[in-house]
């Protein structure tokens, strides 16, 4: 059975982590966000890829939430004893990551390739291929202007009013090599519990890619990313009632109009109607058998549509 | 007491040392060599001006030679774990400097100023500054072609046999903002105990820091880097018998020709016949009393010359 999923970061990555456990890895690829992805100290940092390649290599750190396990700092305290700025912070096992990657992007390794390479290095078992390998930029739209995204994210701590969201470079950024040929043939198509508007959008945004699952011939299933109308962690919720009108399962549903066929949500947000299939679970992925339990719900929608 | 010192690496730097104990560090500046430097995973490295910070900063591995004490290896680990090549090692710490470097050079500031302000960060007594913000790149003729200097040096362990030496740039290359300044302004030049060729080379390689020598008002002196016509450590004792036609203190002399009044060698090196004033001392710096007495003694032979 071929998967393909749709991801942003944290939520999405551990969503994945319970595919694996529920299919046969070898079939499933995941498609990541690189709408984040920011320039730091010259280097090319993808947030939501590296946060991909981590929680399913294995080497991340849970408990901070993003970088890896058993992580150091001595390159970032040298850089601000030496008058660097440093809101973006890298450690040094990630910095080891990120110059592996200016590396092979400067001998002209597309970020799609490094990034299914990487995840070959760190032993997933799923393929990950990034949405494209143009540049494609989400900016957001703030009171006096526009931020990109990290600067609002990190270094604003998302505290800014969202008044809408900008994905730079989306009206001429082609699919990477693979993305096509992964949703056409798969046998489901799965947005991951992450922010629709800047995680899944940026995807999205991606026009031959939206269309692709717009046109599908096989069932295409969302879950949401909120739980009784509340994120986990991040600013999800308070974009969806900005951006979308409300945090329920029918805001989540209208971000994917088109494009997907049932929605799985959490029963907190109670029995609502909706324009898809509703599948009412426990979303929260607290542990292994809760990230395999949502997957599996996933799954049995799709089943249940095909 | 104002003192230009033109400098390469470990030698040049063990040299300054002394020079701080011997002088009031205020009236210092060093004039670094950029010749050998690389962009290493897209980060620009510069060998000889970072030598010099580290070691006058206090905080080189003096042992190893090259890069900070205590240092350690992980980004540089990781990094190889996903297929980086790595020949040219570069520790956490060090990755520090180079990322606080990235990004002011990234924010336009010139090299020369950079270095200036992490000799102050580093708490460096003496002034430092880069000899051009221009690209000068030393090329190593061998063989078959040429290669980058630090893969000679580095990748290749500086085996191959240098046929000749190159300065990519040096047409072209002006000298950095204050450097002909701290020249006229000088009531001494020296030329530190570095490779003539590919440390003080590319120096002298900048026309206008040539010609400013060329044209001086005050002594200038040069130490050898080579005891009893060997060099310490690295290549010089090779490169000068191949492309002076010796190693000894007349060969040394010979490199810098109408730049220099004197010559500080060692004693090893005997009695020899000199255009220049001969200095005969014990030139080994292998510790503190030694690194100041050979400072001493090209002040000594400064003073005997006005």
């Amino acid at each position: 059975m071929n998967v393909a999923v749709l991801s942003g970061g944290v939520g999405g990555a551990r969503f994945v982590q319970g595919l694996l456990d529920a299919v046969d890895p070898a079939g499933v690829t995941v498609i990541a966000n690189v709408g984040d992805d920011l320039e730091v100290f010259g280097l090319h940092v993808s947030p939501d890829v590296d946060t991909l390649l981590y929680t399913l290599g294995g080497v991340a750190d849970e408990e901070r939430g993003w970088g890896r396990a058993g992580e150091t700092w001595a390159a970032l305290g040298v850089a601000r004893e030496l008058g660097a700025e440093g809101w973006f912070q890298l450690g040094d096992k990630d910095l080891g990551l990120h110059l592996a990657r200016a590396q092979a992007l400067e001998r002209g390794e597309p970020l799609s390739a490094v990034t299914e390479r990487f995840a070959r290095a760190l032993g997933i078992r799923a393929r990950i291929l990034t949405a494209t390998d143009d540049r494609l930029r989400t900016w957001i739209q703030v009171e006096n202007g526009e931020l990109p995204f990290q600067e609002w994210f990190v270094r604003e701590r998302h505290e800014p009013e969202v008044h809408g969201v900008r994905f730079e470079g989306a009206e001429t950024a082609g699919p990477a090599p693979g993305v096509l040929e992964v949703l056409g043939d798969a046998d489901l198509i799965v947005i991951a519990p992450s922010n629709p508007f800047v995680s899944i959008g940026p995807i999205l945004a991606v026009e031959p890619i939206r269309t692709a699952i717009a046109e599908r011939h096989v069932p295409a299933v969302a879950v949401s990313p909120l739980i009784g109308g509340r994120a986990v962690k991040g600013p999800a919720d308070r974009m969806m009632r900005r951006l979308a009108g409300g945090a329920g399962p029918a805001h989540v549903a209208s971000c994917y109009k088109g494009l997907i066929d049932a929605l799985v949500y959490d029963k907190a947000d109670g029995e609502v109607e909706l324009d898809v299939r509703p599948l009412v679970t426990e979303t929260l992925m607290s542990d292994a058998a809760a990230r395999r339990r949502v997957a599996e719900t996933a799954l049995e929608a799709a089943a249940a549509l095909r």
